[in-house]
Order: C-alpha cells, then structure tokens, then sequence
C-alpha cells in the first residue's frame, strides 16, 4: 500500500479539498491494519462530521469498507440479489413480512429461483428494535451462521437473515465504535458508508431503503430524511445496486404491537391476513412492492407488484414460507405459541383506558419506544441482555374513535413501576373531542 | 474530579455550544491523567480548529493547562517579573540583547531588584532559530536547570535562560504532540493557550509579545497577526498580566546574521554598540522600550523607555550584563571566541555577490531559512542534531546601494553543494535599478 501522510489527508479533509481514491482507501485501510492510529481516523472523522464529504469519496470510502472483509459468496444463477433497509423505528416489523412476502410473490410471478434475499441484520439499540432480537423470540432460532451454512440457506430456500459477523465489514465494526466515542454518528456521509458497505457486501442487485422520520426515529425532520435517502440512492447506484428510498412517518409505532414475540405474533397474523393495521399495511405493501418491482428489474410496474403482494396475503404459500423463515435456521414454531401461552400468564397486565370519549390523536412513538425500553424490551449496551416477552400492545391507532373507559394500550410486563408507567404513557396519548385522520404513512419516494 | 461524558463535550464543540469552566478543565485534566484517550482529544480539537473557542473558553483552556505542571516560584519581593514571547523569525536574535538590555535599564531607572526576566525558551524546528540553541553555542552554558537552580539564578542574577521540562505545563507538551499528528496546529485558541500556559507557568506580571508576519514567519499576512495578537493579549490580560503584542515584518533576516554562533558574535557586538544592523536595532529597541515602560507599570512612556535603553548601548555596565547571561549558567566566552576562530578556518565560504550594479530589492527570508537549514543549522525533529558554527552573513539589506561584483551574502558552510546553495540564493535576492526603501519593520502595536 502507498504511505501516505496521515497529516496531510486530515488536512485536505480540514480544508475542505477533495481526497482521491487512493487516499481513501489508504485512510480505512490504514486504519484496519493499524498503521493510522484511533486519534489520526477521530481527527479526521470530525473533519467529516463539520465539512462534509463528496458524493465521490463517500462512494469509494464506502467501498473501501465494504472490501475490508468477505463478502456474501455470489452463485452463478441470475437470481436478482435484493435486500432492505430501515433506519429503525418503534414497532417496526417489515423485514419478517417482507422476506417470506417478497421470495412467495416473485417465485410466483418471476418464476422458480428468481430471487434471493441475503439479509444481515442487527440488533436492536436503544429504544428501536432489532429484527434478529425479534426472529430469535421463536426458540431455536439461530442468527449465528456462518458463511458456508448461509450460502447453503440461500441456494436453498432463497433467503438468510444473519447477524453481523467479525469477518463482514471489519472496516464498519471499528469506525462505528469509534464514531460512538467521538460524537460523530451523525453524519451523512458517515452514515451511508456504514450502512451501504454492509449492504453491498451481500453482494446485492437492488436495495429497498425505509428512512423513518418523526418522533420515534433518529430523524426528527423529512428533510434529514431526503437529505439522507439522496445520497444513500445515490452512492448504492454509483456502486451498480438498483436502489430506492422510501421516507415514511414515525410518529406513532408501527402496527399494533411493539415487543419481540409480541411483533413476531402480529406478523403473523397479518401474512395469514388476520389482522392488518393500516400504517403497517401500508408501509410494507410499499416495501413489499418496490422489492418485487426491483426484482423484475423493473419489467413489473410498482402499482402491479403491490397487488400481486396483496393478493398472497392469507395464502397457505405464503404462511409456509414465513414459518420455513424460523424453521430454516432451527427456529420451533410450536415452542413459540407455547412460548406466547406462558408469556400471557406470567406478565403482569396494565390497561390504559380512555378517560373521556373522543378520537385518539396522538400516541407518540418516541414515548412508546422508552417506555418499551424501561420494561425491559430495549438494551442501551450492544451485549446487554433483553426480555422478548414484553411489550405494548396498541388498541387504537390515531384517528380511531375511543369511548371513555375504553383500552387504548395494554402493557405486558414484569413488576414495572405501574405509576411510572401511567405517567409515561398519559404524556404520550391524547384524546380529543375533534375527528382527526390517521397520519399519511408514506411521505416521498426517492427514485433517481 | 466530577466526571463529564467526553461525547457530550466534544458535541457541545461541534455544534459550537460553549463549554463551562469545569468541562474545559475536566478535557484537559483528564487528558493529562489518562481518563480520556488520543481520540477523544483529537475529535475536540478538530471541532476546535473547524469551530474555534470564545476568548472565555480560551482563558479557561490556557489556565488548565497552565496549572497542569508546576510554576516558576514566586518570591515574596515586589519585582516585576517580565518576558518576552516571539512567533519566530530567521535570524531573530532579539531575547539574547534584551535580557541584559532590559535588566540594566531597569536595575538604572526602576531601581536595584526592580525586574525579573525568568525566560524558558525552546529550540529552533523547522527553519526559525531557538534561543536555547544560539546560547549553547556558548561553551559550557547549560539551559538545563532545576527549579531550585533557577530560582537562585532569578535572585542573583534577575533572570535565568531555561528550557522546558517535564514538569512545566506537561498537558502543553501532550496536546502539541497530538495537535502535530492530527493537523490542528494553526488554531487562533490552541495556539494561544499553548504559548500563554507556559509563559503563565512563568508567574509574569508583563509579556511583551513578538508577532512576526511575512515569507519568514509562519504567518504571512498581517491579519492573521493581528488575531493571533488580539486574543493573545486578551487572554494575558484576563489573566492579570499586562501584555502588548508588536507586530513585525519578517520578510528579510533580521540582523547581518542567521546562523547560531554568527548570531551570538552579531548580539555581542550590538550591545558593545560596534555594529547596529536597521531591522534588528528597530524591532529589539522597540521590544525593549515596551518592556522597560510595563516594568515601571507604564509611569514610564514608551518613548522613555526607548531612549534609557539606547543611552545604555555601548556602555561597560551593559557588555558586563551580557557576558553574566552566560557565564551565569556555565558559559565560558573566551572559549566561544576561540570557537568562533577555529569555525573561520575550518569552514568553507561561499560568497554570493552582485551581478550587477543597483539595489538590493529583495532578500527573502523564507529561502534563507530554508537554506539555513540545508547547510546543517535547522532540525526538522525535536531531538536532530544541529550544527551551531554555519549560517549566512548578509553584507546588504534591503534598500542597500550595491556595486557589480560587491558581496551580498556569505554561507559558511561544511562542504554544501555549492551549485545549489547558489541557485537558492539567486531565488531568494533580487537586484533592480530603482532606488527603494528597506522595509518598515514594525507594523502595529496591540495595547488594548
């Protein structure tokens, strides 16, 4: 590798000069061997956070980090390779739907083989929750695979959902760390390479993004969000990744349920065509159709995928291949109903009722989100332990009509403060006296 | 030590939220003891170059790291305890002239014990030359004294010459190491907290400050002076010491001389009064005039003060107290004139002289540096050896009639490539026709 001054690169950054491709490289790659010291990459990744970076350099730093480990082995079939992101909300369940969704309906229309989804995962981290937390509330299930036996899932059942692995993204795990100690997390540029390398080390053909905003996501504002979606598009098409972002609201939880098995639960019941609320209908029919439309490279307009989605729901097919997402990788579905039974007897109940009639016209998702974390559901360190059984359970949704005394919320816990809780939620819910319609789930689609 | 979150600093920095006394304290203090790592300062300091701190903030930074490490003892006598501080030219040997200078006019007109000058002084890096490094050209002096010795020094003597050690300001030496490998050097804030904690662990009542700008200096622009200057005083005077920065041109070498020994004989001779160079008799006399006026808590004017100082140049009382400033520490002149023989036989000379008849329009100091140091008498480390004997000897300044054929410089040097010591030459000095005026060497003066 050229020696570069580590001096000099700092400087360019400071200056706001532009750095080449190899200077780029030179810096993360520098930084994983260990040559470039934690204090020369803080320096500079300050450097970043207050001046910025350019699309191109956030393009090669992102491939950079995506080279600085393995990636997800590509068969020859020409399955399209195609993955989502959500930049986390509270109750936010998609990925559980989506995968079974996404693999029935395009084996279906695409034929045999046509798909394949190699989803690595994370964990939840404060009070957004995370989709391995979620699959790993079915006993058995095992996110720990290793590359082999996830290439072997793929070939098999044309999908994985993996965690994080020491060898994926090497590059990712040591910035990310120290971003976290040096009050830079949140940057652009930084934030696309971090999530862009992980992506495009699945070795990916299209990529589906859910930016969140609102009160219960990172972004408060829509335009952080398209700020955030335009580069993310951007830099994934620059690296040959067909790529869409869809900005959707997070102002109260998605669906019905927020809390590990409890969501697990709601999926299921919503592929089987039970129960479907509307904001997460709405959110994953969105996801659910931009995927498919991707994966027909576009041949199917996003308006028919959606309804050929729509029309799996309730399927027997699809049911099989949502409880083959658990069973695949050791997941035991019964013990999860036995699981659930137990569950509903040992935790404790609380009901938060409506104290006058009315229509519900705020259930705010950030509240939500730390109440569910002081129950017990949500983990402030990356290796604290988690209760799956918890959770919220939302009987009204905003611009529901409430009679006084009726349930808004139910609170599945174990010995929480209740008075605490009451407080909690009382400044999170307020009913008024006027109609108020539901929130507009989708805000923009950014596709260029 | 109430502990602080680094991250919640640095951000407070990054988003150019001003940090209070105890957060500015705890940065340094848990720096220097190891709480807080390279990385966290080095994000902070970045987010200070890019962002800058309030002159509050700044006085709160230079305190901390003033009382990092121990402080010249004061004694209980009512002196004033002065000093001077230089940004740093070629050819800047002012400090040697001005501690005898300074002690003689003011031990005359203020009184015995009147002033104490307790200067620690560094060595040259890069091409500006380091006081410390002039003096040991010296035979047997030595900079390197313990508190004790210097405080004895302080009392018989009025003054001492010492380096830095281990226990002035240590949070100084720490943040500057770092401040070097993470290009966060030339900060307004950083670089005033570092000069002014060492010059308060001194225990001053006055500084006079020299600010160089020009191809020599490390500023080139005035402005930039000139702000370097504000917050400098501003900060001393928040800090109970009466300061003033002088503004000066650093455009040509100051003096007939640059090079260590060369530089020693050149001080010698002005204060005998035998060979006063225009620039170096402007700015020291000034300097000089500046220092005596604060020493009398400005009864004084400047004016006074400037003509006691030239009354006493030539005079015997004056040579004595020169002679003390090395013989005080160890320093043997009459083995420093039998140094200065043997280097007149035993180096090479190179004569560079004019091609033609007119005037000297140009001798740039940044290339006298830059050759200064090519011939041995610059380090580029802290710990390089240099060689005290070379230098240059300006026969013309700027302004100088010349004739054809008359020397403008000699390099003494040891076997340098000779070729290219002349081609530096003929970029560096420029010959016209038209008359022109040596430069003003004094800009402004900052007393508020």
């Amino acid at each position: 590798m050229k020696p570069f001054s580590a001096r000099a690169l700092i400087e360019k950054t400071r200056d706001k000069h532009r750095l080449n491709k190899e200077e780029v490289q030179y810096l993360v790659n520098a930084y994983v061997e260990g040559t470039l010291n934690d204090y020369h990459l803080s320096a500079w990744l300050m450097a970043v956070y207050l001046n910025g970076l350019s699309r191109e350099e956030t393009v090669w730093l992102t491939h950079a980090m995506r080279d600085s480990g393995v990636k997800v082995p590509r068969e020859a079939a020409a399955s399209f390779w195609i993955d989502k992101h959500s930049t986390g909300g509270v109750g936010d369940k998609t990925s559980l739907i989506l995968v079974p969704l996404v693999v029935t309906v395009c084996e279906k229309w695409l034929g045999p083989g046509a798909v394949r989804i190699p989803m690595v995962s994370g964990r939840g981290l404060g009070y957004t929750g995370g989709t391995l937390d979620k699959l790993e509330s079915v006993p058995g299930f095992s996110s720990n695979l290793t590359m082999e036996a996830a290439t072997r899932a793929l070939e098999q059942n044309h999908f994985f959902m993996m965690g994080q692995t020491a060898q994926l993204v090497p590059a990712d795990r040591k910035l990310y760390a120290l971003r976290d100690c040096t009050a830079t997390i949140e940057s652009i540029p930084l934030i696309v390479a971090s999530i862009l390398s992980k992506k495009l080390a699945e070795n990916l053909d299209g990529l589906v993004i859910d930016l969140k905003w609102g009160s219960g996501a990172f972004m408060h504002k829509q335009e952080d969000g398209r700020r955030l979606g335009e580069m993310l598009v951007g830099v994934a098409r620059d690296s040959d990744v067909d790529a869409v972002a869809i900005l959707s609201r997070m102002d109260e939880p998605l669906g019905y349920t927020a809390g590990h098995a409890l969501e697990v639960q709601e999926c299921y019941e919503y592929i089987c065509d039970k129960r479907r609320e509307r904001g997460l209908d709405n959110v994953t029919l969105a996801l659910a159709g931009w995927m498919v439309s991707l994966c027909s490279r576009r041949k199917l307009s996003v308006g028919a995928a959606t309804e050929a989605c729509k029309e799996v729901l309730g399927s027997s097919k699809l049911e099989e291949q949502f409880l083959r997402m658990f069973t695949a990788q050791g997941g035991d579905w019964e013990a999860f109903q036995r699981r659930r039974e137990s569950a509903q007897k040992s935790l404790q109940h609380l009901e938060y009722r409506a104290a006058k009639a009315g229509f519900l016209s705020r259930l705010d998702a950030g509240e939500m989100g730390r109440l569910l974390w002081e129950i017990g559901a949500g983990r402030d360190q990356v290796d604290a332990q988690i209760d799956l059984d918890v959770g919220l359970e939302f009987h009204k949704k905003v611009g529901d009509a409430v009679q006084a005394g009726e349930k808004i919320v139910s609170v599945y816990h174990r010995g929480a403060d209740v008075a605490q809780v009451e407080v909690r939620l009382g400044s999170a819910i307020d009913v008024g006296e006027a109609a108020v319609s539901g929130p507009a789930w989708l805000s923009e689609v950014i596709d260029e």
